[in-house]
């Protein structure tokens, strides 16, 4: 019988823990319950983890809890975590990778504390320069893996390729039946264009071409990250971070002047009746929870990142996500393209 | 008598030129001939201008011609454009700054040879490190500036700082009755955050407080570039570049996949006849074409870059830009942001 798939989950992290956190565990059961192919590992305190479980009549055999007496506070920094985390929910979910064979470790808690004590715990593949933070984009062909999000500042060529190939590793994992097209975020398509940095991860990732199990496009610009005709799409973390929050907030502002243009007059109100379904598809459809969930990579194992703050479907994306990774066989996946690399002996 | 506004036009520069841009004129003609308070000089074929000015009905005494035989081509490179661009245009143009007594320059030509010849003919001001290129950004407040959206790929503190007071001085000229309130863009808004230059940019803005014409908000992050708490957002242009071309595609994919949603059905197409005119009113607010407009700072005249695929309103309203620019005393704002600097003395 092939082993289960086994999710490590911080229950106690994120705004209106752990109550958010077993309601999308509950939505994430109702799904996938017959592919019975999975088991939770739900790191927090039991009795406070029981109650909930019974307040939402959920009695899964799939669902374990493993005690943990502590938590991470969202204030703390990783300095003062790390001196009294070992007690935590987030740390044992994440060593839960090392000792409770666990596959893949998920948390909405403090996102400086995550970052650390993943590292520390799970420790950076071989020859791997720098771990990055990947997250979901939609595009008008599905949806995109955007990388580096913010861990790293500042980024060498090294790094950029880096992250190419394993966002492209990512990609194929959650989406078997497409081709990773990666591509470099820059500020023209030319080959000459944007800085020494990445035009030498410009040449190194133009060599490798065909070698790896991903086709290279180059540069885009900022107004193609949704044409999704790349779909692998690569930067520093500080322009990623720039980029998404941007996006974010030309999507709320967007957003919110239509609201109030269509609630404007009684003809507008009036209206709304009958654009009323289409208008749900189209919020659906770009609803921010189906994108939740930030994927640490570069470790010797995945760790996922949900918002703090989203709810308990956003919880339940973040969660699914996790199941998909790991039925992608995402490890195996940034081997195959660090191939290389050192990796592949380890 | 008050001297006259003098605007030097590139009549010759852009998709569709000079038609585009004569009918740009007649519409600022419209709206502003009672003013009577500027003149606008139009380089370009005398010949194809007269014809052209005859065509579109425009008699008026507040347009001059002044011939050029030749024009700035799409796909020069700033250096096979300088070799020559003696007689074009987009030079002279500029160079009306130096000789004819224009205050002000616009084309719609190649930004890459306008901004080099910009530099050449007009020179940088004293102690001013980098010139850059700063664009109006639309906000919950109303209009915001941005600055550098790509003449430098990479910033020293020094120029952030440049930036921060030049753009304050912009935002003074347009928007007379507000008072500019400067923000970094960065990824966290705590002080610690960022990279090195930053921090030090912002130790030097938090010095200057109160000192100047503005008021300095410290660090936001991309998703309140729109919010109009801080109307003047200063980056490095490179940053800017993606943050402007991010939105600019957020916009357009969310509109494109509203647009779709809301002529699927015989309902939704239906709720249209009800929404028509606030829907209208939604889209003229947000009309790219009227952020048409990127002003070159930094240089002893200013410059402005119309869009080169934009049309006649788009064209309209970089012109109407350089109108309300000088009306706003703009090199007068700038000299008194700077006054710490040499440049007052010039």
């Amino acid at each position: 019988m092939k082993k289960k798939i086994i999710i490590a989950i911080d229950a106690m992290g994120g705004d209106n823990a752990p109550k958010k956190n077993i309601e999308g565990i509950n939505i994430f059961l109702k799904k996938n319950l017959s592919a019975n192919d999975f088991e939770l590992h739900l790191y927090g305190d039991e009795n406070i983890l029981r109650q909930e479980l019974i307040k939402q009549d959920i009695k899964s055999e799939l669902i374990k809890i493993l005690h943990t007496k502590e938590k991470v506070l969202d204030d703390e920094t990783p300095l003062t975590a790390i001196k009294n985390s070992k007690n935590t929910s987030m740390w044992n979910a994440v060593n839960a990778q090392n000792y409770n064979g666990a596959d893949i470790s998920l948390s909405a808690g403090n996102t400086g504390v995550l970052l650390v004590i993943s590292r520390m715990i799970l420790k950076m593949m071989n020859d791997v320069s720098r771990p990055a933070l990947a997250g979901l984009w939609p595009s008008q062909k599905g949806m995109s893996v955007v990388l580096d999000l913010g861990a790293n500042i500042e980024c060498d060529e090294k790094n950029l390729m880096d992250f190419s190939e394993m966002g492209a590793a990512l990609f194929k994992s959650i989406f078997p039946d497409q081709k990773p097209h990666v591509a470099l975020l820059n500020i023209g398509s030319e080959e000459i264009k944007g800085t020494e940095t990445l035009k030498k991860a410009y040449a190194k990732l133009k060599d490798l071409k065909n070698k790896n199990n991903f086709i290279f496009n180059g540069y885009i610009e900022g107004n193609e990250l949704m044409k999704g005709k790349s779909n692998v799409i690569v930067t520093d973390g500080f322009t990623g971070n720039i980029a998404l929050k941007t996006a974010e907030g030309t999507a709320k502002f967007l957003v919110d002047n239509l609201k109030r243009s269509l609630s404007e007059n009684i003809f507008s109100k009036f209206s709304l009746l009958f654009s009323y379904f289409s208008l749900k598809k189209f919020k659906l459809k770009f609803d921010s929870r189906k994108y939740n969930g930030a994927i640490f990579l570069g470790l010797n194992g995945p760790v996922v990142k949900s918002h703090g703050s989203t709810d308990a479907l956003g919880f339940y994306y973040s969660l699914d996500l996790c199941y998909r990774i790991i039925k992608g066989n995402l490890m195996q996946e940034i081997k195959n393209n660090l191939s290389h690399l050192d990796v592949k002996n380890q």
